[in-house]
Order: structure tokens, then sequence, then C-alpha cells
């Protein structure tokens, strides 16, 4: 057995099923590898961005790895952009990057880079097995580590002659440790100030499933605390039979117009709230100066069931509030910066996976669907555009018996297009529907909040926000890519062409055209 | 002033005319900053490989930096492979990174990141003014970096609040050193050892071009020492009038009979040849173990003077030999390996830059066109793929008034599409060529070169090197962009489209349908 079937053959007794690919020359016995084990399935991108994107939205739904297969360092770097994402989301990806032999990058060869230099910068572990005898336990350690919770991304560089050594023996895969429990004493703590009143909850990550949210709900019912959703999450339980609450706003502004009047922040399963970006007139952290931040459960503790014991303690009769089931009624008209949302909430099928990168077009969603029915939602955590529409392809992949609908900015679209051919190959039940202003709408919003220089031209004006110039046809786009695509200017058309997408089985596209927030 | 403004006009200042621009909410004054200085060219695409890429090919053409314009790490990483690039060709590429303010960073919002260690990745400096006094000073630093010979990549991190801040002042730009000349003593050792026989002359970076080609050629006339150009180089000239050499063989036994039975390998401008990828009974180096390698002049000293002067001594009444105005004839037929090259070798106008990114598909291309009107070609210098439509982009940019034909293989082009956007929106003279074989058909081939076990799929069954299902839509996915484009089955019609698509301003992209060589 060579280097690479060892770490091919250790992932799949790991239980590793999907490797998203974008091989080089330098991966070649790692792909006849992956080739001859049955229980691995290769799903080829194009661009590294999708491949590593994909495997975030795979593991979200899931709740296990996926391996990416990537080019030395300079396929490993188009792909980082979206693990800086999945870093983000806590999501367990295993990177296997290919590198020349070590006696070969000595001569420096054009491709060679310090690829552990990238892998650091992803903050997660970065293995190099020596020899092929090393293949398997290297592997099987970059498993144990990207599953510790709350789970990370990891890299494991493959030199090409470890690869294509033999003498190599796969290794027995090492079971995570589950998340550590919270301390009694904590949540008897949290407890008490909870029902002390001045109360908000923030929660986030695994918090956001059923379990999570019900038990927040029976606290909020018992105690009046206001509980808050962190701003990006990684999925999020959303729909009808589920309690649903604000998410935190996006500008400083909102945020503390939300925390307004508390005198304690509870966290679990999530930071305290920060400033995604910086004003010079407003504060880095949004919780308010007088409040004070207890936190129930860090991030990679056992949120749920520091939830739930909080709840039993502090409401232990009560109930959760759910959404009943209630739909918008699907609007007419030209689309609108809200009716695309209650289009969206009118049809939304049963166990969707929703992917939201609608950015400024987004806001009147959560809202529209709140009473559809039960679905995922999964959002750009680590505020890296481009990772919609790879993302849709990775849920779709984990998922293929659920519808995916994937909502993309125009301007998000644009850094990982292909994500549309792999959806055509492999045949994903995905309809994305994108939200097309022709601009930078966020930029626009964001301009207004800096007091510009005299002169300036306002935001309509500079060309560095215009996708106008030329428009692009998405639906030609998609297309070219083998996805069946179709323009909608008006309400009727969006749900006349939604419906269709989600009748037909494979990837669909939508170009609604959307007004501009800003 | 704020700094934002400062490091603009420092670069104004410095010569830098254009800046390429993928900007978000921390790049903001950066962007006011930029609209401001009228000497100044915001040059916006949709993705940062784009960004990158533009910048390389600006410099490879223009002799000098332009900049460009990322947000955080995130965007910064999408960017770096194009640096990756960039860095091999030694072309004076300077990143405008904007980040956090640090005091925000302290939070870890979504999108902190260490940029340095990205910056750190492409070798080059990295500073970050501390404060908006110093904003003008680093980016007059950071300019004469990437100016210092051989030209190369480096980057200023702006933080948000030096960008905003008041208090700056443009500093006075630092002219570059020459490069550093070759002692005499060094170019007479080698003039003797030219003179011995059984020698090979390597040459690469600016000695690819007019005068350096020359003075080899002179050498070689006058010594018989056979002359080689590097693998993959920034810029070369060709074409009628100029002395052209053999390009050094992309497998290690095409470039170990290049330079079989000789004794000495002499290098200018260049390395000694070492293998592109490692094969396990292949050296890494490919200089002949019985043959001594001799230094006439380092990357990043002046090679062209050396040669000149290397010439003077051993050839002094010796001409150059260049190639006589000749041009195949326009083929017919269905388009081969070899005839889509003589339809580009017939029509190549005048003056052209020719971005050849063909991959397997472009070997007959130097001979096609060695007699074509003098023109300059640009190469992926680093390997990674996604490089030529980016380099086009920047390539025309810099020179508005030369046709730009971009030989692009179908794999390399799903990297950067949206290039051809920028394309459009600014109008440039770029006829793409996308060389469809639905396939990566160099992993076909190195497979090859790999005993692969046995049980494993021939290349033509591994999915993984497939790009045919689905076939992609080169055509629609250019009029996605606003870039017209065309279909070519046959020599006839690649030689009609390519001719009209040459005749009419604005960027065009014609796909041709090309056996794959594997």
């Amino acid at each position: 057995m060579n280097g690479a079937e060892a770490l091919m053959r250790t992932l799949a007794e790991g239980g590793v099923e999907v490797v998203f690919t974008n091989p080089g020359t330098t991966e070649l016995h790692l792909v006849g590898a992956l080739d001859s084990v049955p229980q691995l399935r290769g799903v080829l991108a194009l661009f590294e961005g999708v491949v590593t994107g994909a495997a975030d939205g795979y593991a979200r739904i899931a709740g296990k790895p996926a391996a990416t297969l990537l080019h030395l360092g300079p396929g490993f770097a188009y792909g980082l952009t979206n693990l800086h994402n999945s870093r983000r989301a806590n999501s367990p990806v295993l990177n296997i990057v290919g590198d020349h032999p070590t006696y070969h990058n000595a001569v420096d060869p054009p491709l060679a880079s310090d690829i552990a230099a990238l892998g650091g910068w992803l903050r997660g572990p970065v293995r190099r097995p020596e020899s092929a005898a090393g293949a398997g336990t290297d592997a099987a350690a970059t498993l144990a580590s990207v599953m510790e919770p709350p789970g990370q991304v990891a890299t494991v560089i493959m030199s090409a002659d470890v690869s294509w050594s033999d003498g190599a023996t796969a290794a027995t895969p090492v079971d995570p440790p589950p998340a550590p429990a919270v301390p009694a004493d904590v949540i008897n703590q949290v407890a008490q100030i909870a029902r002390g009143g001045d109360c908000a909850l923030v929660i986030g990550g695994p918090a956001l499933r059923e379990a999570g949210l019900c038990a927040a709900s029976r606290i909020a019912a018992a105690t009046g605390l206001r509980v808050l959703q962190e701003l990006y999450s990684n999925r999020v339980e959303h729909g009808a039979g589920l309690p649903s609450f604000p998410r935190l706003g996006f500008y400083p502004d909102q945020a503390l117009e939300q925390l307004a009047g508390v005198r304690h922040v509870i966290t679990a399963g999530t930071k305290a709230p920060v400033s995604f970006f910086a004003y010079s007139d407003k504060p880095s952290c949004l919780v308010p100066q007088d409040a004070t931040t207890h936190v129930l459960a860090d991030v990679g503790q056992d949120a749920v069931a520091a939830l739930t014991r909080l709840a039993d303690l502090v409401a232990p009769d009560t109930a959760a509030h759910v959404a009943e089931p209630r739909r918008p009624r699907l609007p007419t008209g030209p689309l609108t910066l809200h009716n695309w949302c209650d289009v969206v909430g009118a049809l939304l099928p049963e166990a969707a996976i929703v992917v939201d990168e609608s950015v400024s077009s987004g806001t009147a969603l959560a809202a529209a669907t709140a009473g559809a029915p039960r679905h995922d939602v999964l959002m750009q955590t680590g505020g890296a555009m481009g990772d919609g529409m790879p993302l849709a392809v990775g849920a779709a992949v984990a998922a293929p018996d659920r519808p995916v609908v994937a909502l993309i900015a125009d301007g998000c679209a644009m850094y990982t297009p292909t994500a549309l051919w792999t959806q055509a190959r492999e045949r994903l039940n995905v309809t994305t529907v994108i939200l097309d202003n022709r601009s930078y709408a966020i930029l626009r919003q964001e301009w207004k909040y800096y007091s510009q220089r005299p002169g300036a031209r306002d935001p309509d004006g500079n060309p560095q926000f215009d996708l106008g110039s030329p428009a692009i046809d998405f639906v030609r786009l998609a297309e070219s890519f083998g996805v069946p695509a179709t323009l909608a200017r008006t309400a009727e058309e969006l749900a006349e062409q939604f419906s269709h997408a989600l009748a037909e089985p494979g990837p669909h596209l939508i170009q609604a055209m959307i007004p501009s927030a800003a």
C-alpha cells in the first residue's frame, strides 16, 4: 500500500465519504488512491474556492467532515478564502494538499511555496508525514483534529514521494472527544442572573438548532429575558414548529438598540457581540458599557445541554413558543426588496436547505420564512464573499433528497461561479436565485456611514460600486455551465420559475432583478 | 490629508497609474482617495485573482508597478495564487490590503486574520503603518521595494483607522537601485568557458528581449554553444527580426536531451534548469551530472549588459541570426493541435501581445509564430493556473494600442472567468482563444509518467480529468459578461473569426474545439 492509499483508506475508515477535488500532477497518486477506495466519492470542481466551500457546506449538513484535495500552495491559496469562512463556522474540513517531495522543493521549482504557512493562517493544525509509513497515522490524527469540538479546519500535506512510496498502512481512526460539559455551578450562577431580570441571551453555533432554540424560548418565557441570535451562523433551524429569535443587527447602532437597557448579556455557543466592521464613532464591543457578560457556554462547550439544563432550572413548567405554520401570500407586481422574500416564504418546500448569501437584499427573509416548513439556513460565517454557491454544492451532496435553495447576491456570485458546473455535473437539486441589483449595494450603504471628503463622488457615481457596466447575464452564465436558467422581473415570474425549478430534478438558476437597498 | 489620501498620492507621485481593485468596507476611504487623485485609474474586477493577475500583466508590459486594492485577509487570500505567479515572474506588484483597526482586530471580528502571514507567503516585504503619519512613507518604501531588481511583490496593510485619520502627508518616492552589474572577471571567466566548447547557455528574465536575444545569438554563432530559453518566462520578445531559441522542455527527459553532451551550463537571468515536477526515477536538477554550472548573471543582476559584454568579447564581429518574416499558410480542415497555431502565426497582427496559457495544446505555437510580426509573449510563470485571462486584462490596460491575444486552455479559463467582464467594462482589445479539449489533458499526460496501481482506471475513464460532463459553453459564458463570442471547429472558421475579432475594437472570445494531446 502506498502513502496515498493509506491516507484515503484511513479517511474512509473514519467515516469520510466525500472528497471535493481540484487536483494536479502532485496529487495524481492521491487521485488513483481515491479511485481505488469504493467508500469515497470524488466530486470535481473547477476552482478551489468551490472545493473548499463545498466541503464546508457538506460538513454543516452531514455533521461530519468532508475532505478537500488541493494542488500545492497555489491551489490551497485559491481555496483559503472559503476555508476562512469554514474556520469561522467551526466546520470540520480536512484539507489534503499535495506537494513536491522535500528533495524537490530544495531546488525551488516554480510551484514550490510554504504550504504550512497557509495552513497556519487558518489556525488549524498542519501535518506533513515524512514517509509513507506515517501517512495513515497522520491522516487519522488530522481527522481527529477536525472533529475536536467545536470543529476546525486542519491540513495534511502529502509530499508526492510520500504518496507514491510503498510500505504504508491504514491507521485506525480516533474517536473525537465530546464537547465539554458546562459545570453545574456555572449554570446555577447564570440561572440566578437570568431570574434577576434585565438580561439578554445571545445564542449561536449548535444552540441554533431545535433543542437549543426551544430551551432558549422556555428561558425567555419564564424570565422575560430577550433572546438574540448571533449575526452569522453556520446552521440555523428555522420555520414552523420552531422558536425564532431576532438576529443581532449588522450595524453597531442596530445591535446597541437591541441590547439597550440590558444589564446582563449571557452567551451560549457564541461570543459576546462585536461590530462586524469598525467605525470611528462606534464601539467594537457591542455589550452595553454598564452591562456584564456571562458565558453560559463557550464556543466548543456543550451549549445545548447547558441551555436545556438552564431551562429546566428557571422554566421547569414552561413550554417553548414556536412559530405557527403560516406563509406569506404570493405577492404580485415588480420585484421589490420585500416581495421576493415573500415568494420564497410562500413556496419554500418541505425540509429545504436555504443558503443565505443575500447580503443587503435579504433583510426581509427571516420574517417571510418564519412560518414556512421547517428548514435549515446556512450563512456566510467569515464575511468572505463567494461562499454561497459552493455551500449549496456541499449541502446538496450531503443531503441529495432535500431541496437546496441558494439565495445569492449578484456580487457574491462572481467569486465562485463555476460552482454551477459542479451542480450540473453532479445533478444536484439546487435552485439558485441571483439577487441582481447590479451593484455592490452593501458598499454603497456603508459609504453613507463614513463622512466623506469634499469633492468625493457620491456612491451612485463611483465606478467601484457599479456592477451594471456591463450588466451580467446570469441566465447565459448558468446555461454555459449546463444549468437551466430564467429571468424574473416580477413576483409572478419569480413564483412561477421558483415552483418550476423546485419541481424539476437537478440544478436551476433564476436571475431576479431586485432594486438596490442603497 | 488622511492616511488613504497620503498613500494614493505617494503612489501617483512615484509613477503608479493604475490600481486594480476589488474593495470592501475596510477599503472605502482608500476608494475615496483613489477617486480623488486624477493621476490614478481604478480598474474594478469581480474577483481578486483577476485583480492580482491583471496587476502582473500590467507590470510586465508597462515595465512599472501596478497596485492592487484588496479586502482584508480573505480578499488578499483569493488573490494570492496569481501573486505567486507574479513572484515567480519577478513582477513589481504593490498590494494595498485594507484591515480593521488594531483595536478592532482585538475583538476578533469575523473578517479578522493574520494578513501579514499571507504577505510573508509571497516572500516580499509587508508594511503596516501604525498611524496616518506613516502612510506616506510606508507607501514610498513599499514602492521602492517592489522595484528593487529583479522586481518583487510587496504589501502595505492599511488599517481602516490609519486610512481615515487625518494628519498624513504624501512622501517623496525613492528611486529604485539599478540592477547590479556583473563583475568583469566573471564575464571574462565565462568567456573562456564559452570559447572552450561543449557549452549550453540558458537565458531567462530580461535576457529574453531583443538586446539579450541578439547577444546570445552572437555568442552562439561565434562559439557554437547551444542557447536555450527558460521554460516559463515573464516576457519574451519573439517573431521576425529577432533571434529565437528553443525553450527548455517541460519533462525532465526533454531537458536532459536538450543538454545531452554539454560539459558547461552557463546561466543568465535565470536559474540552472530544474524539473517542473518530481518523478521517482528522474533527477530534480537537470544539469547533466558531469557538467558544471556557471552563473553569468544571477536573477536580479544586469543579465543583458553581461550578455552584451560577453558577446563583445567572444563574438566582436559576429551578427545575430534573426528570423526572417515568414508566416505559415492558412490551414484548412478540422482544428488540430498544430493547425490552430498556424492560424495564429498566419494572422497575428503587428505589435501583438500574446498571453500563452495554452498548456498541453500549445506545443506548436513558438514555431508557428517565429516569423510573424514581432510580438511579446507572456506566460504563466509560477505554474498556477488561471493567470492568462487576468494577464491579458493588465497587458491591455498597459498598452491600449496593442492587440492582445490570449491563448487559454479550457481548464485554465475556469479559475478566473470574470476577467472577461473587466475586459468588456474597460473595452480592452483582447482576443481570447479558448483551446477547448474538454479535459485536464496535462494530467492525462502526466498520469502516463506514473506506474499506476493494478485496477486503477485509465486516464480517459477517470472523472477527475474530464471537463466534458457537462461541456462548457464558452460562447455563452463570454456573452454573459458582455464579450462577443463565436465557436470554431475548423481552421477556416478560426481564421475568419480571429481576423474579425482583431479588426473590431474591444474584447472577443473564440471557443476553438481542439483535440486533446493526451
